[in-house]
């Protein structure tokens, strides 16, 4: 364990406090800078015949930030009919969005017709689209089986993954293909691949193999789950080294007699990861005595950032004092606001049941507490409204250091307003 | 593992389809009968001096169901100011309402004022409450340290809980009280009892020996957290049994001297757990081959229940067909909407990382998913608006079985409605 305490990544302590007089908290905030930075360096990746980069907007779909990633050169995977509407309604032209979603949206022809590209997940939703569009190119999500033998762990790829149509069921998709005269131009094969070139080696051998038996492929879509480093002893995935393999394959496929490949990839908490924080208050400093612990209680938790409470997931914590002046580091427990044991900010590392304690500078209620490493994953999968807490605003950060609100904070009279009680209860 | 597929708990088919039909998938249902007889069997808790009965309205807040409940007879236990100005317009008397709270609200003083019932849970909000109300009455809730030596397990009491005062602080809390002249009538040691009877005795005991030191306390909260059996395997807690000890505590406590002391108990999930179920549709039916599984894709998941997600709870499924018929049974993994390998309805019992696959009858598009046991934190406590999917409606299902809005469907600009773009990213 460090000994000392995390630092900001992107926040000086004078704009923690500004944040917390101008906009209250709990909040989060998005550093464009860093958006930016990450962006780029995906769009670096060195594919021989194209590349597109598609923001996973299911880790933080606000429009501001969609809007910061677009004008960056992204397009975007939406994971609904939801999404892609939400995105269009950020400004995103319909033609940059692939829809590669579990659920058929309902209004899934409007969409289509609207230029949302679309990727069918399953024989099921290949059907649906033939049906509907007959003629259409379209992409289909396989999943390659990677993995040996029968897991029953979940993951996104192999045979306990329900995600894309299991690969030996090739021969089904070529017949609704020619029953329906699709054309399948892109193949998906999104198996969370991590950070290791050799497993993303391997997922894009199986992916160019399966490429053979679609002959009108001319894209390749390997997805995201690129890890990223939030603590300060972890890294983060390099995108340039991680990939080299596969630019290796898609050349050399080429090179063999196959399709000029354009590759897609589809990252997410890669580009919002680090880019995001929240910022919270301490409301109240306890302790459980002298054989017990002291805790920080802020005014966030599971509401603004569930993956500590889910998975035992470590964020970097920083509190930041009121007025300046030196602290003394003290051992804490961090916890959230909500009348819940498992509302806690300082799990033991990939175990949420138990705890771990942090060394943190002495904290007073009215001091900041800083989240890093909050922008994939906490405002888009948060236990929202648990213990009826509004919704916590969203503010970015500029690269002249200015603030901008991206979305208010919800009101209570919102958070009920799809509520009635019949007549009979009143 | 059961070989049969788990029963509907107070729906039948027809219901599930008319339900399916009118208000369209997912939505959650409530039982008023169920809510009504739960009320009424923790009502008849024989308590020699007076019962209050709070209901822990975090477990399932919406007005229909507040409503439902309180004109039952039930009081109210509101873990946030939000929480008490929710009861408040859903038409529950402030003096009914009893606020423990880890975040002091920001508008206490308010509601105070307007006779809501406060529990210091901290020396810290204990010192907030006499500043401003000096010569109050007020309740405190104390940890009175359950458990031996040093934990870092999460729970809601020990020490490595932050939830109430640490009963060693009991001279600060004494002395806060003299200072402000406040009258402590209410001593609160929710310490999760679940449903051991020899647990609760040894809270109550706990509980008595610190109310010895309190000699305004006229009332004894002992909180919730009684355990119901959700799967047909499973027994609930039998409240009169588990609660046994504790009168004849109290009996005893005043037979030896000691102030008569009204209970209270704060149950939510005894109340409304198994009132509730989440109404689903398969959207989808895929398999990984025949070394591999068969899936159910449904159009829930953790938007609308977290729970097996988060804790590998157990939830029961039942599959009803479209149209009456018989179906045999298949093995199944059931997984949710989201593009998110842990949205699972099927986890291994306490390990959401893991997968057991459960009899159902066999699946096919259009027919009803229903998720029994949901009523207690899964409309209040999921990844809403996660992948932007809009929170769910919520249906009352009355004595005569007629079928009651409580909550409309999100619509998607709700979903957006506090979001903006600022000028220089349009």
């Amino acid at each position: 364990m460090t000994t000392a305490q995390e630092l900001l990544r992107f926040l000086d302590e004078d704009q923690v406090r500004a944040l917390q007089d101008r906009f209250g908290t709990p909040l989060y905030v998005y550093d464009q800078a860093t958006l930016e930075a990450q962006a780029q360096q995906a769009l670096q990746l060195p594919a021989p015949f194209g590349l597109t980069v598609r923001y996973a907007m299911k880790a933080c779909p606000s429009a501001g930030v969609l809007r910061v990633l677009t004008r960056g050169g992204l397009h975007i995977d939406a994971s609904s009919g939801w999404e892609a509407r939400r995105a269009i309604a950020a400004g995103v032209p319909a033609g940059h969005i692939l829809l590669t979603a579990q659920q058929l949206p309902d209004d899934f022809e409007e969409l289509f017709a609207l230029g949302v590209r679309f990727n069918a997940c399953s024989l099921g939703q290949l059907q649906a689209c033939g049906e509907r569009f007959p003629g259409a190119e379209v992409g289909i999500r396989l999943n390659p089986g990677l993995g040996s033998g029968h897991s029953s762990r979940t993951n996104v790829g192999g045979p306990s993954a329900s995600f894309g149509i299991w690969h030996t069921h090739l021969e089904r998709v070529l017949e609704a293909a020619r029953a329906y005269e699709l054309r399948i131009t892109l193949l998906h094969t999104h198996i969370g691949s991590g950070s290791d070139p050799e497993v993303w080696q391997h997922c894009a051998r199986l992916t160019l193999n399966l490429v053979r038996h679609l002959p009108d492929v001319t894209a390749v879509n390997l997805g995201g789950g690129y890890k990223i480093g939030r603590m300060s002893d972890e890294t983060s995935t390099d995108l340039l080294h991680a990939a080299g393999p596969i630019v290796d394959e898609l050349r050399r496929f080429a090179a063999d007699g196959g399709p000029r490949l354009r590759l897609e990839i589809e990252p997410g908490t890669f580009l919002v990861g680090n880019a995001g924080a929240v910022v919270a208050s301490v409301i109240d400093v306890v302790d459980t005595g002298k054989e017990g612990f002291s805790f920080i209680k802020t005014d966030t938790g599971m509401t603004e950032i569930l993956r500590p409470s889910m998975y035992g997931a470590q964020h970097p914590l920083t509190v930041v004092p009121r007025e300046d002046g030196d602290r003394p580091l003290r051992e804490y427990l961090v916890v959230g606001h909500c009348c819940e044991s498992g509302d806690i900010l300082t799990p033991a590392p990939g175990d949420p049941e138990a705890l771990r304690v942090r060394p943190l500078a002495e904290a007073r209620v009215g001091d900041a507490v800083v989240i890093g490493g909050a922008g994939a994953y906490c405002a888009a999968m948060s236990a929202k409204n648990y213990n009826s807490f509004p919704e916590a605003p969203e503010v970015l950060l500029d690269k002249d250091g200015g603030f901008h609100l991206l979305r208010r904070r919800q009101r209570l009279d919102q958070v009920i307003a799809n509520e009635s009680v019949p007549d009979f209860l009143l």
